[in-house]
């Protein structure tokens, strides 16, 4: 089953998301190891390798989409996590939930802000 | 206040969602009863009657309406299960969920199979 | 970086959202303080100072467009607390919840009556 | 088929929306009449008869979730004009929607403007 | 870059979208190839080849899924003529639109029942 | 009624939105003026004028967001304009749009991309 979008899908996703995207394939594979596979094949695969856009790009308009939608917090942390494996600063990451408050309201952009508040204190970038 | 669609509808939840569906009625006693008088006669009482539809086919367009939209994990848990009450097998559920990746989203499929984790594990389907 | 609009958000902040909105403003302090000042500043030195509807008014539309969006839930508290603080009985919150069904669908009017009976308990309206 | 609810959810519809609704239900009757009969009897012969809340506030917190939700221009063009019809002012819409940039977001309340725009103007309340 | 994927997707999705499916596809190609080219390899060449569950159930389920979140009338005017052409009926198809209306509200459910209506009539099996 | 925030705000409005970002304060001004005013004043006199991110970052993250709400065709129409203005390549507003299918599903990113198309086509940068 494994092949070539697979395995480069799995780079990417471990140099992306490190131990957080390692714990979400891990905890499909008792349930639907298909899923587990598309997600590693499709967007880190297909995806997260095109070379239009550079990664911290990339996850700061994840961090924006996830924001927007409001109702992904589990995968908001994944992605304000790899925004800062990629080299986005936290300062980046916050404008960007910032600016969501115009586009999707203030409780999507409290929402988001609430979970990068999280991963900078487990990460020791503020002091909570 | 009690009539024909609310007799028909409440034997029909108690048939499709068992023991979670008698809790959310419940639960909306103290606060909202004519909330859960409506839940027992729109829902089960109109829609859950009607025959164009097979009881696994409705559950399933549920569960793939409650993935969707994301923001719904109490009513996905209690619908999926409630589709393995009247009859779909925990691999209609799973393409189900899966599928939704296309239409609503990565991260919405991933909650969806997350739930669906919960509940298959908390009924001995899968070992965790 | 006070101004008017500042000083009278604050103000208006207090008055409505008491304890819970103090608490929003003072989580956003270490991780991104010109949030906290927006909040402060739009919402309630902008609209909420605005004489166009009534503070009870503008917080049953506040209720129910949060219970609508359905993944609002810290900010439906905020706003349920903050509707029987203006002058809300707890009658019309259920009553603009109950309508939610229509619009959004049950599981979003199932979902903002759980945040209200977690309000309506905590302030001891109803037993549970 | 016609019932208590039905005849009073259907006058209730006649007052309340008018030549607008009286469309909505009538384009149902060749592919889905029973869609056209639920309209009728749950919103209107059950919701809308409730007495917690008066017609013009039910009718603001219906504008405020249509706009907040952002995909139903259709049905905030009839419940803006149903607003009108049961003597919501101008001035109380437009707030209304204005305050949706604060929960929904500024894209919401914009396209929510533009469907009270194309309202106002047809009634005859402002020039364009 | 033609592969296995792509080429037993684009003969999946000939046989279900038909006419409708090419022109999605061909309005893609002066701008953004590579969405075409993943339109047909993830949502077809994966995820409909998959045994877990029959065409017909796919279709429903995806026009659940359309329906409910409201804002994806294009799509769902191509899924509902796909239905059509794997077999649902338009008794299934109504049925599957009715019960959004529990799910995500009678606004959703009558936008896609609007749909539903053009295509049928297109089609000739309802007069209009 | 107007002040620095204003006056900045229109300035940069001016220099993001061009001819489309006046027609929408125009557009307001029969109905809402303050929704006008509001709407420079917040987005482009306080978001767009902070230093954390530059405009081409900013206008890719409102793509993305816009795209993944996936009901504000119009505000995006403006917010691709405003990517290309501020110096985005079209290259980089699909690769935004595309990647919003992992995020939003592959509705949402057909119906942000058939947006850029209109755009793309209406400034000659493509032929459609």
């Amino acid at each position: 089953m494994t092949n070539e979008r697979y395995e480069s899908g799995l780079a990417r996703l471990r140099e992306i998301d490190g131990e957080a995207g390692a714990r979400v394939i891990e905890s499909l594979q008792s349930i639907a190891p298909d899923l587990a596979r598309y997600t590693i094949e499709f967007p880190f695969g297909d995806i997260y390798q095109r070379p239009g856009l550079d990664l911290p790009s990339r996850e700061l308009i994840t961090v924006a989409a996830l924001t927007a939608l409001g109702h992904c917090e589990p995968q908001l942390n994944v992605h304000i996590n790899a925004a800062l494996n990629v080299g986005c600063t936290p300062g980046q990451i916050v404008e960007t939930i910032i600016q969501m408050a115009v586009y999707a309201g203030f409780p999507a952009a409290l929402k988001g802000m609430a979970v990068a508040k999280d991963v900078f204190t487990e990460r020791g970038l503020i002091d909570d």
